[in-house]
Order: C-alpha cells, then sequence, then structure tokens
C-alpha cells in the first residue's frame, strides 16, 4: 500500500536553549519520511534549490524513501529560521526565504498517482487542491494546513475539507479554523465540514483523535531531554500514516495503534536536533516506545475481574 | 479506613467568560471533601467566619463529610476573587482577604488524629508541619503548596517534603519548586527530597504520576463545555485520595485507578461552576466516567496477541 507525502524540503536554522542548527535538512516532507520510513517506503513530492546537501536525500533513499518526486531547480532551496523561548514551549520564527518554494507546482510523477494513502503537507490549499485532482483512487488522504492559509485563503481550506479523510492540525490552528478556543468542540466543527477524523495537535501534551466512533487521546512521551521539539507534527504525521499504510487498517483500533505510534515518532523526533533523533531508530525501537506508551496510560477499572 | 483534610473555607467570587459567583463556597478542604467524600467519609479541619453561610457545610455533612474539626470564628470567612481569561487558561486573582484565616492554627478533634489517609491542602507550611505532629500514624499523607510558600518559606517546605508520602502540586509549582522547567525532571527531584511520589497536576492537560516504580499520565476528559476551573485540582485530590481510602490499596495498579478517579473528579468539578458540579454526583456517576476515561486512552500494542 503505497504511501504519499507532498510538502516542503527545506534548510532549517534552529536555535533551543541547548544549541543550533545552521542550514539543517527539515521541512514537513522531510520530517515526515525520516519517521514514515522507518514503518513503510514514503514517496515524496517536493522541490529543492540547487544549493540543497543531496547526500542528505540519498540517505532517506537508502532507508526507502522514493525521491521520484523531488524535483531539483534552480535557486535558492527554502530556508527557514526561528528560535525556541526557554522552556521550548513557544517560538519566534526570525526569517522565512521560500526561494524555489515559491514557484513549486506539485507534479505527481506517473507511479505516484495510485497511492493509497496520501499525506499533503502545510502548503498552500490550492496546491493541496491540485494533488489530490492527480491522484486516481486514494484510499486515506490526511492534510495539514496553518494559521497564514486559513487566514488567507480561508474558501480553499474550506474546499479542500470537503475533500480529505482526516485534517491533522495543531491546537491554534483548530482553534482558528473553528473559531472555537475549545478544541474538543473544534474538532465536532471540522467532521461537520467533510473530514471523517480530526487530529490535533498538541506538541508536549500529546494529539487528540476524534472521529463519529472514537475519541482518543495519547499524551506526549514524558522525555527528561528535549533538544528541538521542531519536526515532530511532521514525525508524528509520518508514523501515524506509515503505520496505517504498513497495517492497511483502518478500523478504530488500528487508527488509535496509528496515534500511538505517531507519537513515538514525535518522541523520537524531539530527542535531537533535526532529523538526528529519527536517524538511527528502528522499527523494533518504535515498537518497545509504543510499548512504553501502554505502560504510561494503561490501568484497569477495577472493575474488569468482576 | 479514615481520610482527613486540611485546608482553606472559602468564599469564591469567580467570573469566567459564562457566569460568575459572588461569595460561593469554595477553598481547597471544600473541594476535597464534595468530591471525595463521593467515594468515601471524609473528616475536615478548617475555619470560618461568623459570616459563612452555614447551610453548605450542612449539605457536605449529610453527604459524610465530618466537620467535627471546623470552626467558626469571630470575623470575616477567607475571601478569594479571581477572573478567568477567555478560553479558561489563566485567571488572575484580584482580590484576597485572608480574614479568620490569617490566624488559622489547625487543631485536630482527638478522632481525628489517628486517620490513616491524610490530605493538607494549601496554607503555611509551618502549619501543614503542625497536623502532621498530632497525628498518630497516617498511613499516607499528600501534601499541596503553592509559589508563595516555595518562595517565601523554601526551608519549610524542603522540610515537609521529608515527611510527607506524595507532594501534589500543579505544573507551574513543581517547576517553581525544582528550578527546573522540565516537569518530568521537575519530578524526580521531588522524589530525591522524601516524597515516594509526585503527582503533578496540569489542568486541561491532566496529570502524571511519578514514582520509583511507576510513571502514570491520565489526561484531562475531553468536555465540551466547561464553565468553571476553579478547585478542580482540589476535586482531583478529593477523589485521589478518598479512592485509596476507601480500597486501603497502594499497589501501582491502585495507585494509577486513584489517578483516574481523582482525573474523573475533576471533570466533575469545572462543569459547574463553584462545587455544584459534585453536588449530584453518584459513585456510579463516577465510575462511568472512569470507563469512559479507559474509553479515552485504551490502545492495544498490535502485538499483544501475538
Amino acid at each position: 500500500m503505497s504511501l504519499l507525502v507532498v510538502g516542503s524540503i527545506a534548510l532549517d536554522s534552529v536555535a533551543t536553549p541547548f544549541g543550533e542548527t545552521a542550514d539543517a535538512p527539515g521541512g514537513s516532507a522531510v520530517f515526515f519520511s525520516a519517521a514514515g520510513a522507518i514503518l513503510h517506503p514514503v514517496q515524496v513530492v517536493g522541490v529543492v534549490g540547487s544549493d540543497y546537501p543531496l547526500g542528505v536525500l540519498k540517505a532517506l533513499e537508502r532507508r526507502g524513501v522514493d525521491l521520484t518526486g523531488v524535483q531539483q531547480v534552480p535557486g535558492e532551496s527554502f530556508r527557514w529560521k526561528a528560535k525556541y523561548s526557554y522552556d521550548l514551549s513557544s517560538r519566534e520564527t526570525l526569517d522565512t526565504r521560500l526561494g524555489v518554494f515559491a514557484e513549486f507546482r506539485p507534479k505527481l510523477p506517473d507511479g505516484f498517482r495510485d497511492a493509497r494513502y496520501v499525506f499533503l503537507g502545510n502548503i498552500d490549499p490550492d496546491l493541496q487542491l491540485g494533488v489530490l485532482d492527480q491522484m486516481t483512487h486514494p484510499a486515506l488522504v490526511a492534510c495539514d494546513t496553518m494559521n497564514y492559509w486559513i487566514q488567507s485563503k480561508n474558501d480553499l481550506v474550506l474546499e479542500l475539507l470537503r475533500h480529505i479523510d482526516i485534517l491533522m492540525v495543531n491546537d491554534s490552528e483548530a482553534r482558528e479554523l473553528s473559531g472555537d478556543w475549545n478544541v474538543y468542540r473544534a474538532a465536532h466543527w471540522v467532521l461537520k465540514r467533510g473530514p471523517r477524523m480530526a487530529v490535533i495537535k498538541q506538541g508536549e501534551h500529546g494529539a487528540l483523535l476524534v472521529s463519529p466512533d472514537a475519541t482518543f487521546k495519547v499524551p506526549a512521551y514524558p522525555l527528561q531531554e528535549v533538544f528541538d521539539p521542531t519536526g515532530a507534527g511532521d514525525a508524528f504525521a509520518g508514523g501515524f500514516m506509515a503505520y496505517l499504510a504498513s497495517t492497511d487498517d483502518l478500523s478504530t483500533p488500528n487508527l488509535r495503534r496509528a496515534m500511538v505510534y505517531g507519537a513515538a515518532m514525535g518522541s523520537f523526533a524531539v530527542e535531537a536536533f533535526g532529523i538526528h533523533g529519527l536517524e538511527n531508530v528502528s522499527a523494533a525501537d518504535v515498537r518497545a516506545r509504543v510499548r512504553a506508551f501502554k505502560d504510561l496510560v494503561h490501568f484497569e477499572t477495577g472493575e474488569d475481574h468482576r
């Protein structure tokens, strides 16, 4: 069951209280595929400039990422620069240079059009809709967006909701989109507008899945050392979608499990800068962390044996 | 197994976006016992002024709260006035009038000294230590505190840690006490200073139990309607301690269950103003919500049947 991601391929310069990176590989498609490929092959559609360090992409390729859909074009790669607060709870974007990403028009290679599982990373909703037009028969489409598009292209975001299965956004985006500060109500607002599920990412507080059949919460894994929250949400999406693609099972119990696989990937992602936290993680490591999540939240009601 | 709480009995004037109260019964001992009494009898030690509406306390008495330790003395009752932000995520204290609470010196009735389960609500750590001096053989002592005492009487708070079993504080207090913004590390800091468990309350994000044997996370229950967060932490403590007292079982599985009973009480508390959310809740209602929590977080790892 093929898994496709369309998103940004960036060079991130990030400062946290524990160090900083300069022009480190990042972007939604990179974090998604670095996490997802641990569980399942990933097809990537994106664009890089002439200055992009291709060795990093080659390393992803060796791990099962199909880069046929990544174009390299003349110009500068997308660059993003940000600084986190002392407790990592907030960040300030210092600079965004779109470079070749400004002219990005995703074009799916023929072999990608029949992908069954699709993740539309945070790009212009017009382009996200354009990707869906190129797909033949996706089984599950999940989609991210951001406040910028919710404000500037609200109609297109609402149109997009009618064509996707899962909206996967963070809590502030869900609030902005619905106009409701209560994220649980915001998730129900989303369900009325097309998607059959809403996944609300809550950073250090985990993630919430809301569908007509289930409300499921996975916390974030308690870590003594968090170095860099960048990309945790996209790593979550990569783990979630790759687990679904690898099992090809959309039952509620499997969706719950996919949430935990996503949270496990998010927890690895934040343990080092950029994608380094995901580089040496095996599928067995992920399964072990999923078991640790089970231990973290498991309880018996006390009535189980009565 | 008797359960004792020592804490404030207050009159709260609270404004939220959904309404406001004026001189409504509140305070840590009131929220604790309103929740705890649903599961187990509670003995209360506290003080009220000559202006306190005793009918409210009588209503608690009918529900199994022993008020032998509540003194009424001449003067004004403790009053607290606060206003919540539009999304209930923060609040501003507008006025605090200690009244007779300023001279509160908890004195345990003879029948209370042998209580087995003890909760020391947020009062001067000197007084909390004084309560422990009056106890004969408590089995489990849990204790709350606040930033004011952590700053102004740090030595006494540290002394207190050497004499209690569970420190139960919110995340900002754990951070302030330990000097560490990572709440998981902060909990481990606490464990090195005496208590065998730390319970970190995280408001709308639930609570975390950390002991040498277990790390357990319970989320907050996702509610479409939250009216007033006041007292949720004390209701949590009441549910947690009353469940432990009623079962008299300090095994790890039972401590996990107690966390969920606490979270269930917190979820009822916020559904109405003041203690109204807890007034008509039965033990069966609490058990039903505990089962709902189970459904909220339950997943199988997928390896369970292999």
